[in-house]
């Protein structure tokens, strides 16, 4: 982990002269990943020309705030964009072109091609070197009906907008989720927070099918005292309109479930078409694959963000999981080198947190559902434990699930579901695993405690020793 | 940080039957260390006698709750406590003698000398293993006064018990604090919770006297902020009293100040008398020298807790910062040597968190006034970012100090003040000093990121990226 000079001081001494060569840099898509590629580039070099496009009207937004727009606790969609491009023409020279969306890109020749979506008109313009931060969108089933007013997918912030005023317009009562992971999950609190009756249909047999069952029964146990109705395992066939305006869906054991308001939110495909048809690599999911240094196949092309692989700590190999977080790193490590750095992406350990109603649910690395996948030989545990000194009131208990390597103790990954202290205790195994912790280092650490946040032993530290034990014993 | 097999197994592995020999071992202090050497023991040996004498009427308890119970906020002494002689007898088969104080160790003759507080006799007791878990004791200077009613320490329960007594009985309307550190702080809350006008009166110029200045100013706001009245770089010279009560304090200025309540709250000394008198090494600080196995210099004696020295992962050498985390993971260490097992204390690396009013507190790792003393080649940075997206309500700043090593980035320490998330943020970073890691290490690390409860560049990211740059611009 210690090394007597940090590798982003070698970074640092390579110079940024030796790509004098680079003259301009062409950015796709102006979200996360693009806007981090492009400010960091400026950052250095002050002697090249960036351009950015942009299809949409907005750059720069944090899209992860869509449920909060919606649920109007975010009164504008103003509210969630970081810096506009304006901002970026006069603070940081650079060259943000929205409604302009780039429909080739053109290696041999260097150049991309691009639609002014407003004017219809095309242009080439030519790069030295690109990257393609085109993000993903919303999956969108071939359901029957899907087409019909009132059935939104929550990707964009053109999406919350449109949603948003969906719901001023229409005052729908009666909502209808599709799919059961982070978004739908924070979406079915969006809309029971104005007031909507919620269900949520999930195609399989649990909810966050990226967690274990022991976590997400307690998310499930949430919903329903939250009054939201869960169907499992089963979809929707058909959606029926009335006046032009979804009213129902049909299931498909042909139940009925009335809805004024559809949220379709079963996953994000890549938006990697353009890379494709330019002969980049794209992987089993539809990713485009790059490596640690953010580059794809192609020479002088990047990719970063929600359309491109990222390098997982623990998988010890390139994956698709798609989160801000990880295209503001990425983008800031394809800026760099774009303009002569040797930035790597050290990589993701697969955290995630959502808010749930009043409950706090968390992972990190792999779960036992994953290990198993993998081939990992692993063992696990499940703790509870209070969220504070027993003594101490308001303290709820943290359910924690543990997963490790079984002849090393290596910790593999962390489940976490409680109505506080989950968000930023998960970090802790988050850290744990990038350091490569056994469950012995961890249930050995100095961690903080006073009543009021913690018990004397964390619930981290128990969650660690139970399973450190658990291995023990087995032997 | 990962081998093969963990050192635990290994440990696992040694037969606890190679120290048969051991037929009773005695526990001197019945509070946390104690209880934990004694239930760790019986666990792994269900064959030997266990007695522990503790010389006050109460075990096991949790002396942190002290200033909640003071508040009112727990209502009875007994919700401290976590088990009884009565659990440990019939559950634990561990012999307790409460109102029992060891008041001499016999090192040749293997035997304790202990004296019955309530009826006077004193009797012998033979040990093959001992453990001196006797903790600390609040320090009283010598003022003036000192012994007039009303002015009392925080440190054991019967404190505890005495103070909330006095004010049940004599309403005090105007409290003083003497001293600054985390009981002066958490004792301010306390009192001022149930009507008190407070004053804290702090010898040094700052608060908080093991935190850097950045970080004290924002608590000495706070204080401010909350009413509580802060004279620093003074002393009291002298306590008055009227009809038997304490009600004036006289500063070294000649300065009063009124008070119908004092608390002493500067310091802890360790209760290491019998210890010393045995021939056992003392450090410059009175505590009592273990090594990592918890033993001390004379064979077959150990000792854990607040009575001990610690081993500090950042500093190297063993150290003198008394806390409960620490006190059950060294107890736990001590039992499981005392009969036979190999077990090591890996370490603290100085980790606190206090809650004073609407702020959370809380360090790791050395202060920068550490490291100046301790000769390190250090850098530091200060950053204050959101708590939550900057977009979604209720989100206030933290304020973030890093220290690292100046050549390597090592991390050495962190200091945070905040209204919230401040508690368990504090974790990351000490995990972080556990595994050596770097700021570019923290700087790249998957952190969990939802607008509830991050940006999603979370503040331990950009601290650690801002000192990473900060220590590359120097270059």
């Amino acid at each position: 982990m210690l090394s007597e000079k940090c590798s982003w001081e070698v970074a640092h001494r390579m110079s940024f002269e030796s790509l004098k060569s680079v003259k301009r840099i062409v950015v796709i898509g102006g979200v996360a990943a693009g806007m981090s590629a492009a400010s960091k580039a400026r950052i250095l070099r002050s002697d090249i020309e960036i351009l950015v496009f942009e299809k949409s009207g907005y750059i720069s937004y944090g899209a992860c705030g869509l449920p909060y727009l919606i649920s109007d606790l975010i009164k504008s969609p103003e509210d969630l964009v970081a810096y506009d491009s304006k901002f970026f023409k006069e603070k940081r020279d650079i060259d943000v072109f929205l409604y302009h969306e780039v429909i080739a890109i053109y290696p041999a020749k260097q150049s991309v091609l691009v639609k002014n979506l407003k004017t219809g008109a095309q242009n080439e313009y030519q790069y030295d070197k690109i990257v393609i931060t085109t993000g993903a969108r919303a999956f969108v089933p071939p359901i029957k009906g899907i087409e019909i007013k009132g059935i939104f997918t929550v990707k964009t912030l053109q999406d919350g907008i449109e949603t948003k005023d969906f719901i001023r317009k229409n005052d729908p009562r009666r909502a209808l989720i599709i799919g059961a992971g982070h978004i739908g999950m924070e979406m079915a609190e969006a809309l029971a927070m104005v007031g909507m009756d919620v269900t949520i249909v999930e195609r399989e047999p649990n909810i966050l099918g990226t967690m274990d069952e022991e976590i997400t029964k307690i998310v499930e146990e949430g919903l329903i005292r939250n009054r939201v109705k869960l169907f499992k395992s089963t979809s929707v066939r058909e959606f029926i309109s009335k006046n032009g305006y979804v009213r129902e869906a049909i299931l498909d054991n042909s139940e009925s479930i009335s809805a004024d308001i559809v949220i379709v939110s079963i996953g994000m495909k890549p938006n990697s078409e353009i890379a494709g048809e330019a002969g980049i690599e794209i992987d089993h999911t539809g990713a485009i694959k790059v490596n640690q240094l953010m580059e794809t196949n192609v020479p002088g092309i990047y990719s970063a963000g929600d359309c491109a692989t990222a390098y997982h700590q623990v998988l010890e190999r390139q994956a698709y999981l798609p989160l801000g977080t990880t295209a503001n790193k990425q983008g800031k490590v394809a800026g760099e080198n774009m303009v002569g750095g040797n930035a790597s992406f050290k990589g993701i350990v697969g955290t995630a947190v959502l808010k749930v109603f009043d409950l706090e649910v968390a992972r990190t690395g792999i779960s036992e559902k994953d290990a198993q996948i993998e081939g990992f030989n692993f063992i696990s545990n499940v703790v509870e434990q209070s969220s504070r000194a027993h003594y101490y009131p308001g303290g709820s208990n943290i359910r924690i699930k543990l997963i490790a390597q079984r002849n090393t103790g290596r910790i593999l990954g962390a489940e976490m579901v409680g109505m506080e202290g989950v968000s930023k205790r998960i970090d802790v195994f988050a850290t744990a695993i990038a350091a490569k912790m056994t469950v012995e280092d961890i249930g050995e650490l100095d961690l903080s405690y006073a009543p009021p946040f913690a018990p004397v032993w964390d619930p981290i530290l128990i969650a660690a020793n139970d399973l450190k034990k658990k291995i023990r014993d087995q032997d």
